[in-house]
């Protein structure tokens, strides 16, 4: 730990820890700055930490902060370290074979200055933070979130879940037919299947600002997301094979189905029965924090369960808070797990959104082409999830429950780069995604805020 | 954060931080197991996770284990990874650069499989946590410690720094004469200033087990280690300009001198005047979570400016809590910034320790000439840094200060490390560092326990 002063009194070198000091604490002031304004301004605290990003992203980059416009690429940066690392090129050489080459020269100039590998080790430490962040956020929604109370939401959900894949992917379908008459099926059918993703990270924290996470719409909301991650899953498996061969294995799919439907059911029945009997020997043998320990301990075996079974890790991370709600609080006294988390949720979740923000390129918003078939494509995502909603009983508020499901996050950005990788969605289509991300993200908090009607908590 | 998904359908990625996940669980599942044990051993916590990273590291590294033989590296680990970013070769290429011609066959082998770019996001991350683990927990203890009290007894805790600067150096210098009568004096002076260091950290957490941070001896400790880390840093500045170029230039150890004081004082002072101001100001404007926030950000940002001033990042981590320590939580009103922190020090605190332990190579006790030096160096170590506990007054515990302030931790090794670039201290002495490191390191815990008597608290 003294590393600084021995380095620095040789070589002039400095503990590698702080540049993501300064990272932390910069996106935290950004956090704190933007929610501030966004909680006067009566709007959930997440607009503001995303806007914020936004803008310092862009703005560093339109200035030529070099830091700003490595950071704001985002996962490219992993693919271009891991293949700087992999095979004999440096850095800025792997930046050429990896970014298009309309962007490629900014960045590789950004990534030769002395400061490179500050960026990357910013990136790449933070990249994880802010991913466990989501993780830390879903298992603390499925901590409030009963089993019996989703069980009771469960046809419900499973009925918006349906809608909110099918209606935008026809949709979808529909737009790309109409703007691109030539468009070759594989292409409508990926960008279709694009609009089909929820990305419910959004949702769980505006719920979470607004103080409504535990209200029956939030528990549809949560439900469809989960049963959408497995449908997303074989959707995007059966249009990939498609485009990949021109062809599809039922066998493949009913696999995937499988596996994905067994974790989900195995994990909430096996860890009802297990963990409360695991709890008491621990508490037993007298583990000092046990009741912190287990509990993020349990959430990130079940995200990697999860994970091995091909989901999201925060389905994972979402099921092991349901699992815990059952008992863990009843079992284990002191301070209930959301109080121990509160702190670190509070530090690290705000991150998270401020990091989405600076990895959104508003350059994409340039072509006139682009921003039609990016507007297009918005609508009928927004339409599609909205529609959704009525798949709730007439006495919920299906506004709510449809805008919940409406956010694409960074979802859409990572199944449109497979359509790119694969070769059915060009850089034109590409940047339409990243507009209907975009708008689809910083509409959610704004739509809920307005259909749920509660004021967010002042400070 | 569907990344998992959609990658997992085509290509059969996983969630980049998945592998994360289970560093973090299996990290500590190790600090539980090896805490509990000590505890019923009455032993500080802190020597079981020592303990277990070490037997866990070196028994992975026997077995073939490929994770645990890369992780072993450390901070070899950065270099090498930053080697293979920055110019045209690969990583095992880089293996061979970096490390010794024994060892990068094992390293380089271990780092060509397929989860090779795993291990190395695991040691990034966990790497740069512990990092911050440790500066949270001297953030704690300066919470703990008022300047007050601290200046109470700043002239016994400049003598203990003093004594425990120039009799290790003395009598590490007279063992080299005896062991190498031919080494140069270059050599011995290096080796000299290698046991000069104080490594705070595991001291610190020690007395935090024992619920003994703030007594007087604990005060006097923690002044004499920051004293140590300005002298120890001009130490090294002379030997190594010695050793480089045969010369010392007295302009250039007044500078460095002048700045390290000039930080010391200089924070201390602004930062109790300005930071009541400060929070007066933002608690005017109602900002959520602000005395976390506020209080980790202060750290952070003294933490960098300490490492500006050519000072260990731990010292500015340290100087924040002492700053805060006078009316933070006078000032704001709700839990105190102890208590909020307390659920982040329990989960990332011990895996610095499990860490540390887990980067000790025991086959560094293999040979007979190497075991020797090391520990007849260990025996002066001990006795230089023992002896410095009697510059306390007779009515204080010397014993306890003197074993306080005995562990050398990585300081020694990273000094060692630069000795061994400049190429005073050959592969022989450089192990034997690494016995008298381990040694220190896992005896503090055990006399301080012994010394200051106290059980520590059970869970």
């Amino acid at each position: 730990m003294f590393a600084a002063i021995l380095l620095a009194a040789t070589d002039g070198h400095a503990d590698p820890v702080v540049p993501i000091l300064l990272a932390l604490v910069f996106l935290t002031l950004g956090a704190v700055v933007g929610g501030r304004l966004m909680t006067w301004m009566k709007q959930p605290a997440v607009l503001g930490e995303l806007l914020v990003g936004l803008v310092a992203g862009n703005l560093g980059y339109n200035l030529g902060s070099p830091g700003l416009t490595v950071l704001r690429e985002g996962d490219n940066l992993r693919r271009i370290s891991d293949l700087a690392l992999t095979s004999a090129v440096s850095l800025t050489q792997a930046v050429y074979q990896v970014l298009p080459a309309a962007e490629a020269p900014r960045v590789a100039a950004a990534l030769s200055g002395p400061r490179s590998l500050d960026y990357l080790a910013v990136y790449s430490f933070v990249d994880f933070l802010a991913r466990i962040a989501i993780l830390i956020l879903l298992f603390l929604v499925g901590l409030e979130t009963s089993l019996g109370e989703m069980r009771r939401v469960g046809k419900t959900a499973m009925l918006v879940a349906i809608i909110g894949i099918i209606a935008p992917m026809v949709m979808g379908m529909g737009v790309m037919k109409l703007l691109y008459p030539t468009s070759a099926l594989a292409s409508d059918l990926f960008i279709g299947g694009i609009l089909t993703a929820t990305s419910v990270g959004i949702t769980a924290r505006v719920l979470r600002d607004l103080g409504q996470e535990t209200r029956e719409e939030s528990r549809v909301i949560l439900g469809a997301a989960v049963i959408d991650d497995v449908l997303s899953l074989i959707v995007l498996a059966v249009v990939s094979a498609l485009a990949l061969t021109g062809t599809v294995s039922p066998a493949g799919i009913t696999k995937t189905t499988l596996i994905a439907a067994l974790f989900l059911v195995g994990s909430l029945l096996i860890g009802i029965w297990i963990t409360p009997r695991v709890i008491r020997g621990l508490r037993a043998v007298g583990i000092r924090n046990l009741k912190l320990l287990f509990g993020l301990g349990f959430a990130f075996l079940l995200s990697w369960l999860a994970n091995v079974a091909g989901l999201a890790t925060i389905v994972g991370a979402f099921a092991a808070g349901m699992i815990l709600n059952e008992f863990f609080d009843k079992e284990l006294e002191g301070q209930t797990l959301q109080e121990l988390l509160s702190p670190l949720e509070s530090l690290i979740v705000p991150l998270f959104f401020v990091w989405m923000g600076i990895q959104v390129k508003l350059e994409a918003l340039g072509s006139r082409d682009v921003l039609i078939a990016g507007l297009a494509l918005t609508v009928v995502a927004i339409l599609g999830k909205v529609a959704s909603g009525w798949g709730c009983p007439k006495r919920m508020n299906r506004w709510a429950v449809g805008f919940g499901m409406m956010p694409r996050g960074e979802v859409g950005l990572i199944f449109a780069g497979i359509g790119r990788s694969i070769g059915v969605v060009d850089d034109g289509l590409f940047s339409a995604v990243v507009i209907l991300v975009m708008i689809t993200t910083l509409l959610a908090p704004i739509m809920l805020r307005l259909t749920l009607g509660a004021a967010p908590a002042e400070a």
